[in-house]
């Protein structure tokens, strides 16, 4: 008897023979006479049909006592059925427990957000969550995948760096390297962290990174295309439904790429993540209850390039009160893309509100070669990239205007005295991505153990 | 005309046409009629020859005066040439340059390493540096690739954990989360850290992971097969050639697999990553002057497998003074494998000397079902296994026994409560592994950026 995963039963080559699936039990339906078992192995879900008579009595009385999530092996012959989500069932011959779960404490009534959050290490295996990490894979991957086809290779950026690429308010500091003061009981760790000037200057800092990119750009010397995908970090004090303190981020950055080959790789990558998952995953966006003429539309490319200007005058005339030079705030980023029905780009923002190493525009010195894309039906940003300054004393001179520490930033300066040469890149922050693709509220169940700033468990 | 990447000339349809190659020169030897460039882009390195009278007098005139390291668009033919170690050369007809390079800091002269690291960001060129990172990034590829062919899906494990998995002397802690004290210039951040035990109650610490396999172990409850690839990090205080504090780990987490199984997707997924490295990156490892024999041993599978017990007798006779029930030390990792041609399993090791986590042998209650493989050439163990204690009462003593806090690992018992399952799992260090691929003596240079106890930069 061959043991197969439910994902593969469409493929069985005859549904004749029987088939042994190890799984859980996620629901139950019974009767006197009958049982509806409804059994998951991770790969799948099907329902599993136990008739007394088909049975031994002490398998169908074994079925009476299965509690939810109890481990299970079951064996028997699988079915076509239209009716069922995966189009097959599986009528039962045999069944074994591996163990009896106590009492699951998730159950179908409502349960808090708080609760469900403690819970996350089971709250994974619900069905929803199932979907959304599926449709996470297949969006890493389709990132892989493409970059990959296109020459990119993965430089992985360090996590620990010296210095502050972005905002210095939602830094975490990791004192390097750490002294500790063991009690010597192996269950109360007291950290020794520096409490006068002389021991803080002794003890430096280092700082969980909050983008590759700056590495990503020595790299590109080397390597030309290169990308990384890992994890970054905000202090983030603000408890909003967009926003968590670890999050993961792919950056790419490509040697010889100018602003419109940048957007170019930005659209075609969409438009393959898109594809991928629409093809990879219809199960999983039903079971979300995904909308997916909006992801239809993204997967045809041709998406409109607005610059800034003609976007500030369109968002005002949908009511929002942004002017002429800012940046677009959240709310402006969820009220322009409503009027189209795929992502769009804008670009080209004044220099004053973007960072110092974008390039500047040759026809306009007031703005940069920079872009966003926004995603259709409110979700915001889901790409950012730009042109960077390729000129020594131009890119000196925004450090300067940025009061940022100018010894930090040799190193990369560097870049532009030895071979110095046009390129461009772009960062996707992954869960405001899947917050997208599926279509949900919060970015909190994107990632599989989510941190905010009250959120550290488990 | 086309322009084309080095890589892909040996693919061109026609060599009668010609190229345009964007990059950089990194070598440069001439006569009075003749230049010899060395070219990289990137994605290879050709040989370009400047013949007087066969390019404009100033082309050949902008020839004499390239620095190193200068950014250039160069026209011309390709030809095969079967000396040369890419099997073409070029003949130029034109030539651009984009930015002449000031000085190159590293030369052909010797540098001492800590010049090099702290050029890291320029010495990513060279060619050996170059040739380490394109392998590094074929193993990347090929574990994602051999894991989704296996079912495995990525699951990204949290980075900030309320807990220590394993020792805790070398965890890097963090404000979570943390105040700051801006001095308002910009330029000068001050760390607020707690410095009275009130204080230091209200602001607790998460620590940077260590492994995500605990995490992982959750997730098979959800999607069965599930990987994570990821930084790592070990407030390492001694200067060694195999640590560093910050290291990507990949590990892989099964239901429903047990200890032999562990070892075949082990063994298989080593074959797959040597095969890969063996036909993809030929060039690299010549570059490297990489002996591939044992590479090639390695590629054809067949691992001997050893218990610790008589591995302990054989690693006695060699001259080791490891006793029996010692876990194995660095040394003697590299005494035991010289004796064979390829990868080696040693399992069943002392239950008191590895992690609380692993599952007892029934036969020898003593031992547990873990492995280690370890590298031929003397690299030591490149990857770590075990099936998983999923015996709710046997791990609770078990964490009792290491004297670790209950309360924190009540999630992770919770996995053995709510439908237990046989379940396996291991962990690859990927520099480590990178270092025997590339037969490397430090593991600095296989990471893009190391991080040490005395290096942060750049």
């Amino acid at each position: 008897m061959v043991q197969v995963f439910i994902k593969d039963i469409p493929k069985l080559q005859s549904l004749d023979e029987e088939v042994i699936i190890k799984g859980w039990l996620f629901n139950k339906r019974s009767s006197g006479k009958i049982h509806f078992l409804q059994v998951r192995d991770g790969t799948g879900f099907i329902q599993v049909i136990v008739e007394k008579g088909n049975v031994k009595d002490n398998v169908f009385q074994s079925c009476n006592e299965l509690t939810l999530e109890s481990s299970i092996i079951i064996e028997g012959k699988a079915k076509k059925d239209d009716r069922a989500p995966s189009g097959f069932e599986m009528d039962l011959t045999d069944l074994k427990v591996i163990q009896l779960a106590h009492e699951y404490p998730i159950q179908k009534k409502e349960h808090g957000i708080e609760f469900l959050l403690d819970n996350r290490h089971l709250w994974l295996r619900s069905p929803k969550q199932w979907a959304i990490q599926r449709i996470r894979n297949t969006i890493i991957n389709s990132i892989f995948e493409y970059l990959n086809s296109q020459g990119f290779i993965k430089i992985d950026s360090p996590i620990l760096t010296p210095t502050a690429c972005e905002g210095t308010t939602t830094l975490f500091p990791v004192p390097y390297i750490p002294s500790w003061k063991d009690e010597g009981k192996g269950d109360a760790i007291k950290v020794f962290v520096p409490n006068s000037k002389t021991e803080s200057n002794d003890k430096p800092f280092a700082f969980l990174t909050q983008s590759g990119q700056l590495y990503l750009e020595a790299a590109i010397f080397a390597h030309r295309r290169v990308f990384d995908f890992g994890p970054t970090f905000r202090a983030e004090k603000s408890k909003t439904r967009r926003h968590l303190t670890e999050f993961w981020m792919m950056d790419a950055e490509a040697a010889f790429v100018e602003h419109r080959e940048n957007m170019k790789i930005q659209e075609e990558l969409t438009v393959a993540i898109v594809k991928n998952v629409l093809d990879k995953n219809t199960k999983e966006l039903e079971m979300l209850k995904r909308n997916i003429k909006s992801l239809e539309n993204s997967a045809q490319g041709k998406y409109t390039i607005i610059t800034h200007k003609e976007a500030i005058k369109i968002t005002n005339k949908l009511g929002s009160k942004v002017s002429e030079r800012d940046d677009f705030g959240a709310e402006d980023e969820t009220i322009l893309p409503k009027e189209f029905d795929r992502p769009i780009f804008i670009e080209k923002y004044p220099k004053e509100v973007k960072a110092f190493y974008m390039k500047e525009d040759a026809n306009d010195k007031s703005r940069v070669l920079n872009d966003d894309m926004l995603a259709p039906e409110g979700y915001g940003e889901i790409i950012g990239g730009s042109q960077r300054e390729d000129d020594y004393d131009k890119l000196l001179k925004r450090i300067k205007e940025e009061k940022l520490p100018v010894k930090d930033f040799e190193w990369y300066l560097d870049l532009r005295k030895y071979g110095s040469v046009p390129h461009s890149g772009f960062g996707i922050g992954l869960e405001r991505y899947v917050t997208w693709i599926c279509g949900l509220k919060h970015i909190r169940t994107t990632i599989p153990f989510p941190r905010m700033i009250n959120r550290l468990r488990p």
